[in-house]
């Protein structure tokens, strides 16, 4: 009977694999010693980052604030951008930060906003103390836990895009990328808005990236205009006014969202847009292969950082010159994928798998 | 030790609840008579479903053809867009349908395409077997498994997207409404093309909804432009052509997305299309809770159907009216809650609340 109960305990994870559950993720939660809390984070990694046929690739990071509503969109616009031949954004880690008190982590400073003689947002102003919790405590526990590469991206909505163009303004390179939707740029008259107009004149941003998105709402009170004007004031007049500071931005008015919906459609672009040109032209690479190179080169010199392609997709695209009758294409991406992943037995198989056919081709025209 | 081991098979499905994992969904599959192979699919249950203090309700289902793909962003686009006050979209079920031969199952008729003396598409044409097991098969599965209301929407894309066309007008009536997404009406010399140009001209569309996306493509090639000037043709002059047909129908054309990107605005919009009008002037609402009924009346003759808001979404609202000191907007919004969800003891409970803080109002007064 002892062994029975043992054969069970020692059973219950296989019993336990819930294979019919689609999981996008896992839970955790970490205690902050800066902010004096218990802090629940959500992990995507994506679909290749356990796949053995493959070397241990590191994968850029995706910080979305707002976990509860952020995470499952981000998720799932990563998989659907990254998933072909045609991936218009690398296979990426995503991190969703939820809440415990948003007002307070995500304002950079404190309101004296006045409503009927009630101080409006009372706790607020605690953004310094969140940036040190989620630069120093949660991104390093990330970056000792999973496979990450130097290449991080911040994602924030509303007080989140706040928060982010606060981090960007007065942190700077801790983030290489910033995808600011909608940002409550009015807050506090227009602080964070002041110092980026002042930062932007003279600090160097060369190698950073930033995506503001404007939504559109139906309305149309004081608040709202407020909030609307300094965003597209910010957009038209600040961000144009020093190309010299290196700062590579964008922008976009999206007149069909309004301030809830406009992330969908946001995060889209915003991550396209800081990868723009990896979506390579699959239909001219068995003719070109040189192409690969050539379009990762592009995208990491507007990136400033050396982004090298997944071993998956230079191997798949490799397949698919052979498909094509194009051997010599297909031995020079599986050279490059080995010179890329040298440990990767992949990659090695595919190139002698393709020299051993071409040496056989060679035998049998000898003969 | 036997009660030990019983205990521990009790104890099973605690210890194995994966409280980590981020779910979406479930993978099931279905033994297809009509195919004479199993099927897999994919469910997402909306948050509220199991939610206990509310009325066990009925959800519209939504059918994602190519769900591999389309099943994860679809959930998020739903999730994302029913998830506040402001929903644009009611709280549905999601049902993924997994490829085996995608070619054979979502094509209506058998190509007769060569290509270098080379039948392409050989084993195309099986469109009606795949309609009777998505229809008869798997329809009625989860018609008897879930809380479906009788509202279902058929999303496709490519030669999914032609496949919704080709129900739309041979089965008008088994679905709501369809999301045709870069549909592929080229196909057989524009049969299905053809085919809807009859039956739009004679046939009763009256409460069937369609929606039409059109991509871009950077490549130009000449398949290519046989693809997208059928589709532009279709919509722009067979889909307008017979306005006394009842079918509530639009279309777009999204010049930044490609062929395999324009699904994540194209599910986002059509849905959002479907229910244009659900999403409720929520501060208005506590001056004016009419207006709930009158929006969800509004959005019923256009959908032809007739749709109820959710109960949490209502009690939500009208909490938010307390909130604001409405207290007869708040118990007109209970009262409306609990004449949809007669069994609510939820909404039950809200309408006694405030009719309790009302009593105690007036004879606080008389005192």
């Amino acid at each position: 009977m002892r062994q029975i109960a043992l054969l069970i305990i020692l059973l219950i994870p296989t019993l336990c694999r819930a294979q019919d559950d689609i999981s996008i993720g896992k839970k955790y939660a970490i205690r902050s010693k800066i902010l004096n809390e218990k802090r629940e984070y959500w992990v995507h990694l994506p679909k290749n980052y356990s796949n053995n046929q493959y070397a241990p690739a590191h994968y850029p990071v995706v910080y979305i604030l707002d976990g509860e509503d952020g995470f499952t969109p981000g998720v799932a616009i990563q998989q659907f951008l990254s998933r072909s031949l045609y991936a218009h954004v690398p296979e990426m880690i995503i991190v969703g930060v939820l809440n415990t008190d948003r007002t307070r982590d995500l304002t950079p400073s404190r309101s004296s906003l006045n409503r009927n003689g009630k101080l409006l947002y009372e706790n607020s102003g605690g953004g310094d103390s969140f940036f040190q919790f989620l630069n120093e405590e949660l991104r390093t526990h990330i970056d000792t836990t999973y496979r990450t590469s130097d290449y991080n991206i911040l994602v924030g909505h509303s007080f989140g895009g706040l928060f982010a163009m606060h981090v960007l303004v007065n942190h700077t390179q801790d983030f290489n990328a910033y995808i600011a939707i909608d940002p409550s740029l009015w807050w506090d008259n227009k602080k964070t808005f002041q110092e980026a107009q002042q930062v932007l004149k003279s600090k160097d941003f060369k190698g950073i990236n930033l995506f503001i998105a404007l939504a559109h709402s139906e309305e149309k009170g004081e608040e709202y205009i407020r909030h609307t004007n300094s965003i597209r004031q910010f957009c038209e007049e600040v961000l144009p006014s020093h190309p010299e500071n290196g700062l590579r931005s964008a922008w976009k008015y999206y007149p069909e969202e309004d301030h809830g919906t406009v992330s969908l459609p946001a995060i889209t672009d915003g991550l396209r847009l800081i990868f723009d040109g990896i979506c390579l032209p699959v239909k001219q690479i068995p003719f070109n292969p040189g192409l690969v190179e050539k379009h990762y080169q592009q995208v990491s010199e507007q990136i400033g950082y050396a982004l090298i392609p997944s071993e998956p997709l230079i191997d798949n695209i490799g397949k698919y010159c052979l498909s094509m009758g194009q051997e010599d294409a297909a031995r020079q991406l599986f050279q490059y994928n080995l010179k890329n992943y040298p440990d990767s037995p992949n990659a090695r198989l595919s190139l002698e798998k393709t020299e051993k056919k071409e040496s056989d081709v060679r035998y049998e025209r000898k003969k």
